[in-house]
């Protein structure tokens, strides 16, 4: 059991209408059971969703579909939304790093798609049976600093789905889901890391998760908001208590004084 | 950039008192600049941190410092809890994966320390200045699935820390802190797994990350209270508020009547 993460050097600059799977199979040579860990940040550019930096504000509230909780800082307000892909983060994904000067990018608009038509274009051009990742940087709950997490994600099977088989000793794995498309984004960052300037990574030797194209995707991955317990921050969720129960006790009083 | 994660196969069953640091070095050969992952249940073992499983749910209690979310389901509750090591997830880190045949697994009184006296033991043995990440199974707001993440480290640096720096075009990456020990430890589920019976895999070709042993553990990755958006779930913080607002509205009302 093993396997190796490499970063693709010298990788081109990536500008709108580029055809990724081109450049990327003219950069490394590939093999069947690979999977290529892809920044999104550069589907974002060959995509054109790029804005005026000066309209950042204005494009996270456009990418947002529903804000799950803010916080004010010294010259901001941090926006943690759920955004028009689904996923949970800061600024609806809306990032200035490793962007044009003076632009940002927002996410690409399906990343499972672009993933899907990328891994097409790969498989096409290679004749290898490849899986892609489309990677972000996301924050997270409880724990500080980030990790890179999947938002896209075709070819791979995003869960080792071990529910209803056994740990080593035979005892039932109930609940036990690893997310392994999480798990291989995440390492595929040790390599890319956005000081690096590397945006595309080869992970080798985990062929067994590669699959289909037609697998469910990242957008798998994210939980429904009924079965979430975090789906809203507790400053927000306590404030939208005490409205309730003050408007409830309000309203008994009246009830009372009607009486 | 590149590395390579591999799992050490043929461990023998790991048991109280066991020496770890003298198990994986008679296991494998390592370098300077390896990284060591081990799941935290055979630290567990070794250092007996088993209970009786119909002990558990006293088990979990006792090793809970905070309730920050509960949820019924068909058979029992879900409790997600802070632990006496500072770790949010379910049930305290209390498992019974893997855990000897009747009883419940533990999580080490103290990760960080156990990661530290495993890497001062393996340098010592091998003469190779290695870094050693203890792992945990872990589940997650927002998305579905678990992760593996580090609960113990030492010898490695947990973040890498990017604040002040820039990206690959010069512009300031001003909060970006990817938790590299994290990602280490999801990489090396990879190859490790519930389902293997492959305790600790090598990760090699990151000794960028390896330094010296009494660098921040992985208590360090833990958020502070202060700083936690989330730090109790939506419906706890609703009905805390609920109550709060119910309050203050029926003393107000008596403030009124008494004037």
């Amino acid at each position: 059991m093993a396997f190796s993460v490499e970063g693709i050097e010298g990788l081109p600059e990536i500008g709108e209408g580029d055809d990724l799977a081109a450049v990327i199979t003219g950069a490394t040579s590939l093999e069947d059971g690979d999977i290529i860990v892809v920044t999104s940040k550069i589907v974002s550019k060959a995509e054109g969703r790029a804005v005026a930096a000066a309209d950042r504000e204005q494009a996270i509230t456009d990418e947002t579909v529903r804000v799950v909780a803010t916080r004010a800082y010294e010259g901001g307000v941090t926006r943690i939304v759920e955004n028009r892909q689904g996923i949970i983060g800061a600024a609806a994904g809306v990032d200035a790093s490793n962007a044009p000067d003076g632009m940002v990018l927002l996410l690409p608009v399906d990343p499972d798609a672009s993933a899907r038509a990328l891994a097409a274009g790969i498989r096409s051009l290679t004749g290898c049976s490849v899986g892609v990742i489309l990677s972000d940087t996301l924050g997270r709950p409880w724990r500080d600093g980030q990790t890179d997490v999947a938002i896209g994600a075709a070819g791979v099977h995003v869960f080792d789905d071990l529910r209803g088989g056994a740990d080593a000793s035979g005892k039932p794995l109930s609940v036990t889901m690893p997310c392994v498309a999480d798990e291989i984004a995440a390492a595929a960052e040790l390599v890319k890391g956005k000081a690096s300037g590397i945006p595309v990574a080869v992970v080798r030797g985990l062929g067994r998760y590669v699959g289909a194209l037609d697998l469910p995707g990242a957008r798998s991955i994210q939980r429904p908001l009924d079965r979430d317990l975090f789906r809203v921050g507790a400053d927000e969720a306590y404030d939208d208590g005490y409205r309730d129960g003050f408007d409830e006790s309000q309203s008994e009083g009246s009830l009372r004084r009607d009486s």
